[in-house]
């Protein structure tokens, strides 16, 4: 069957696109150009932007509505790390030919779960033809207290390493999909797929971070641990130490410990989502009945030190090398 | 000379994009994946996001500087029509190999200048690979007082419908770049062609729009006269009657009168970025004080009347066929 043409840039924008803006006043029904955004006294708007490609950052086999839920979720996740409570999104597509009507319905109807997932709506965006690879782009706001988000820079030595949920999750999902982990039970394999599949952006860490004052830096694991954490200590003029025996794992990736590369795909894997941040010693209780009232762990794997780098070192303190020190785009 | 491959992203941001974000405290210095804006009391923001992909919205061998402009002025445009002061931008750009370094730096000066003509500056973004075409989105940032916006679907029958500039010579100007126009004066072609490449967006016409409230609906001409009329008419529910005898031409378009196609460039050609806007009959002492005091022409060249859709009559009344309603993506 041949592909149909899609239909013309209002027609597709009315169909499919507007439904996502119903209820946000100051997206206009998507028939302007722009969007008007009110900032309530007091809060500071945050915004951050992803670019996702086919064939790079997902396969163009992916189905439509995870791919959808993936790139918003991403967003999502910069914005918890930044403490900020979301609210909408702008979103450029560049359709390749082959992108019929069912793929677009798919796409949507992923958007408008997650929109309601996350009470985040669409606000604006622009559609057109590539003769390349499906390419979105979207920018994602929040908003947060003036003055409260958790800026990357501001760790201090001595402060708490902290991590969210479970490391490597994602990396080993990905590693699944390619053939490997064959030996682990499928259950396993399933859980680790959909981990990469589908992030957990941290919204209510973030927010209640931001509220509480509790961590002085913070930043989303999407390059991989060493490499977000090298980011804190950059930013921050620090330097870090990770134990290695301390990261969280989830059972799934606990089973995958004969493997040699569980702990590079710990460490240097990516797509974790998690929240990383740093707190000082005197915040861990607080840390502790906030893990428990939002049911998700948060464990201390290191700390800040003077100095440069992140050292990642094993039960009885030696380095621990890693290979991979975040994802390279190029 | 083989193509060298770029340095790593953040290597990149430092070298090319950070400098771009100097003196805008809420980039974090592109550190971050994240941008914190403030938005005054009483105003709010307005956003606008366009993707340009290349081969279609320009071509691979355009100067990288004037792509980068045009990207840019493309979006402020956007924010004139809402009567917004600009002030920033977030960009996604995804990287064909081929995209070296003097390229960067070619694309970087261009953002530079402009950002300098109009005071925005880099808030945000994200860089990509892509095995596809160069592709670049960017979000467009302003700010307008609460309310004083003129929405697109605010024209009331009986208004005055109004154009600043001349129309047509972008369109023509591509003509003239696939070589046709040959008969031309070059220094008229030259101008024909610096309006293709380079739009003016209206910026300071959209501001005194907004402060005055004199137009009750604006949007820029991107899809051509009579598809941005027709855009304006849908939304208010009304239609609107254009005279062909006084659109606004410039001498290099004038000069076009033997060309069959110059009708069809003024009214469907697309490109223009000039503001085409609604206002009440009385306003037109105040309109014409403001073009003098802008030093920019702005033209009645019909009216909003009851019924719907754009009739374009000539001299006698006679209604002109227009053959392209506007630049179709798909």
């Amino acid at each position: 069957m041949a592909t149909k043409r899609l239909p013309p840039e209002f027609e597709l924008i009315a169909r499919y696109f507007a439904p996502l803006a119903a209820g946000r006043p100051g997206a206009l029904g998507l028939r302007d150009d722009a969007a008007l955004i009110d900032v309530a006294a007091g809060r500071q708007l945050v915004v951050t932007a992803d670019a996702l490609v086919g064939g790079v950052h997902f396969l163009d086999a992916d189905p439509p509505d995870l791919i959808a839920r993936k790139m918003l979720r991403v967003n999502l996740s910069d914005l918890a790390a930044m403490g900020a409570r979301p609210f909408g999104y702008v979103m450029t597509v560049a359709l390749p030919a082959a992108i019929d009507e069912p793929w677009l319905a798919s796409f949507v109807a992923g958007l408008a779960a997650d929109q309601a997932e996350f009470d985040v709506g669409l606000l604006g965006g622009d559609t057109a033809a590539t003769p390349g690879p499906l390419t979105l782009s979207v920018t994602a706001f929040g908003d947060v207290a003036r003055g409260a988000a958790p800026p990357r820079r501001g760790a201090r030595a001595g402060d708490l390493v902290l991590v969210s949920g479970t490391l490597g999750d994602a990396a080993l999902g990905l590693r699944s999909l390619r053939g490997q982990l064959a030996d682990l039970p499928a259950v396993q394999r399933e859980f680790l797929v959909d981990r990469y599949r589908l992030p957990r952006p941290r919204v209510a860490l973030g927010l209640a971070l931001a509220e509480s004052g509790l961590a002085t830096a913070a930043i989303d694991v999407s390059d991989g641990l060493v490499a977000d954490l090298g980011h804190i200590c950059e930013t921050s003029g620090l330097g870090a130490v990770v134990e290695a025996a301390r990261l969280p794992l989830s059972a799934a990736a606990a089973a995958c410990a004969a493997q040699p590369e569980l702990l590079q795909a710990v460490l240097g894997g990516g797509d974790d989502y998690e929240l990383l941040f740093a707190a000082p010693p005197d915040a861990a209780a607080a840390l502790a009945a906030l893990a428990g009232r939002l049911g998700l762990p948060l464990t201390v794997i290191g700390r800040m030190i003077e100095g440069a780098g992140v050292r990642v070192e094993d039960a009885a303190g030696r380095e621990v090398r890693v290979a991979s020190a975040g994802f390279r785009h190029f």
